[in-house]
């Protein structure tokens, strides 16, 4: 492209993410720009929840193999390919990346600018293309869909010493023998699992009182007890000091603020993601942000500039992929319908947490409900306490069932097998606004699977007697 | 008991199932009778729902180990301690049973009789103690909830060879080599799934053309195919004669309809179940029946005899327990509140098949729904087409769901990883009239959770080009 003349195009999406599925049929006949820097598929598909369950799993599978004497059966790990896994999980996703790729590089009715957008007016962008030329889009409508990056601590960066974040240690070559996880929250924990029971060491270093301390308290607590027995986990906890190891390379020992040191291992930094919008030059359209640097929206996904929406992650106050493709589907309709805008409906928003036990939670924490001085009863029930439960010798799992005076539920948090399954029925009925005894008693439970927990805990939330 | 005396009841129950729960807090002061003949607690609690899963639980571990290798962790099973897994199970649920006749016998207001009742007019009972006594009891209620038993076919009666069925088969001192089962439904595929994963070689003879043939085409067309790649499956065939075994004790030879032999197994019946009336002498109370011997009940559960109602799986077309709770919560209701009785709710009948891969479904299938003339849409949605069917690198699994022409779920099928989990939202919108699309696009589904199979699959019914 020629740096002195200007595409002018009906839509440009920034991002390849969530954005790329903005090109629904409406813009047939119509120019559409794809601008991407990186990896086409964004964070999810690359670097985020798809290839990280692929790891999950095995690792799951690895821990029952561990765990399978307690149920009468011996068995044994012989050896864990850590190659074959990573092999296998992005010898499907590359490919995937790439074709998405293709496919708007040779769509009809798009184009995709491979590098970094930058605004330069309200509507006007310069793409840095990867390749070292410039081009220069203007667009009637752009969507910033540039999602977040991984946050790294100074301490890590002025140490010198080498690091990875989610973004690279799940292409690594060979498992080490201990990893050194920064973090607290879910992918410090996800990873935390993932390696620990693919055979690697792992000691855990968090600032706060508790991991995943985002959660509801319980959950926070008793999942924090679990890991105890896992993986080496120091709470309140900083590192002070990073060095390169002697034994061997990529590996660090570090000082940690409880004076302790850990020695020869992979340094893995999970310490939060921050929106990625450095290179975009807000300013030049602009385009207010939030304290924390994330794009202010409205219900809409309109910013602060006429024509210009945002999505996902580099807006959102959600770092989820199920949020941003519910505003990527909000967005896709506002942007061709400007006289009947749809509202992101986000009051009900769950999530999950891949580890063991399992995590996943929809609605208020007990801790919001306090905050808020809303009235509410609560019920826990544990796994161990029904039929399936016992079929697993459950120990671990609870459901924790939060709901107002009247029985309308208010939040719904499971920890245990399945959960991220466990918890769907819960987030139909608090997105319908139902109580806890029109979801319990409106529907049969097939006897005796696992979703009889969720039942038994809004039962228990109807009558504090159950 | 004096046998010339007869104690008067307000309400006697006949069977400690589902009838147990009948003794509500409205029957203080009160007198109760539950009449038992067996264990307390009925078929679910002894031997069927609660222990098989129990023993369901150790293949599933048992399978994962010899499945790990597929993800790149190789292991293997040392061995299975049968005798372990068998007193784990019993160890917990026997006493439980016995807690239950305990809590009876000595409750304040019931009188436990522990033998058989018949009918000896409409509302009085005679009970042939199983300490060889005579009870004689009057009621101004009665409950009949006798539950079910396992049918035992002439080839195998009249053989004369050892046999099992559920009733006896979890209780065995050893696994044996081999086992024989005879049928196709889904007591007789859990048993072998629990046998085979715990690494019985099992010959599984059915008289049908698929297994689990009640159930969607699909679903048993696709569950037969896996079914042979696990068991040495016979469909259309017939066991023509047993003999005991050389092979060791308990034992039998048979000679199978298409001219082979299975030598050397143990022989477990699974060929249905009936109603249990053959003590009670309906007719004597004058008790109408159904063809099939199950007792006639209108949808509050009265039988045509006025102060006399039935529950469960002998008067129930469904023999499941959450069928069997549900309408002894009706039943207990409508016992105390004469002039405001509550109905049966049976649209919505859902139920699992605890095998691998695993089943369950709520609603119609495809073929009631061609039967009865009614239209539909029908969308197939595999698991190996959603992120979590990736990371499981899924080959069997998926997810059908049937609509009216307007949305309306009709009915949903899954067959797959925690297929009885994956179900319950599809049965909370069945329940609540939902179309596809209020479910699918009524709540947010966690990314990437297994549940976006269902999503999926309720979106390609909406829209069948997805």
């Amino acid at each position: 492209m020629d740096a002195g003349t200007t595409d002018h195009v009906d839509l440009a999406v920034i991002g390849s993410g969530s954005g790329n599925s903005l090109v629904t049929p409406d813009w047939e006949g119509k120019r559409v720009a794809i601008i991407e820097s990186g990896a086409f598929g964004g964070t999810c598909l690359n670097v985020g929840c798809i290839p990280t369950k692929m790891f999950v799993y095995p690792a799951e599978v690895a821990a029952a193999v561990r765990e399978a004497s307690r149920y009468g059966v011996d068995a044994h790990v012989d050896g864990v390919r850590w190659r074959d896994i990573r092999d296998r999980v992005f010898g499907r996703i590359d490919p995937i990346s790439e074709g998405g790729k293709r496919y708007r590089l040779e769509g009809e009715n798009t184009t995709a600018y491979l590098g970094r957008a930058r605004f330069t007016g309200e509507r006007t962008l310069e793409v840095a293309l990867n390749d070292g030329g410039t081009a220069r889009v203007e667009a009637d409508q752009i969507v910033v869909a540039t999602g977040s990056h991984a946050v790294v601590p100074d301490v890590v960066r002025e140490s010198g010493v080498p690091f990875h974040t989610s973004d690279t240690v799940m292409r690594i070559d060979d498992l080490p023998p201990r990893v050194l996880i920064i973090g607290g929250g879910y992918i410090a924990t996800e990873f935390a699992h993932v390696f620990a029971d693919l055979g690697v060491e792992v000691t855990l270093v968090a600032r706060g009182p508790r991991l995943l301390r985002h959660l509801d308290g319980d959950v926070a607590r008793r999942f924090t007890e679990a890991a105890r027995t896992q993986w080496d986990v120091r709470l309140e906890t900083r590192v002070e000091e990073l060095t390169p190891s002697e034994a061997g390379e990529g590996l660090v020992d570090a000082r940690l603020s409880d004076s302790t040191r850990v020695e020869g291992a992979l340094l893995l930094v999970c310490t939060g993601r921050a929106p990625s919008v450095a290179d975009l030059d807000l300013p030049a359209a602009g385009i207010a942000q939030h304290d924390d640097s994330r794009i202010v929206v409205d219900e809409h996904g309109r910013t602060s500039v006429p024509g210009v929406w945002a999505l996902g992650d580099v807006s959102s106050e959600h770092q989820l992929k199920h949020v941003a493709n519910h505003e990527a589907r909000v967005v896709a309709h506002n942007l061709v319908h400007g006289d009947d805008l749809r509202s992101f409906d986000e009051r009900f928003v769950p999530a999950a947490v891949f580890t063991r036990p399992q995590i996943a939670a929809v609605g208020a924490t007990q801790e919001e409900l306090d905050e808020a001085g809303t009235e509410y009863r609560v019920k826990v029930q544990e796994y161990a306490d029904v039929a399936y439960g016992w079929a697993m010798e459950d120990t671990v799992g609870f459901c924790k069932v939060l709901a107002a005076p009247d029985g309308r539920l208010l939040g719904v948090h499971v920890m245990g097998h399945e959960a991220s399954i466990v918890v769907q029925p819960a987030i139909l009925a608090l997105n319908l606004g139902l109580t806890a005894a029109e979801t319990a008693r409106g529907q049969m439970w097939i006897h005796p699977a696992l979703p009889e927990v969720l039942e038994n805990a809004l039962l228990g939330v109807v009558d504090p007697e159950n």
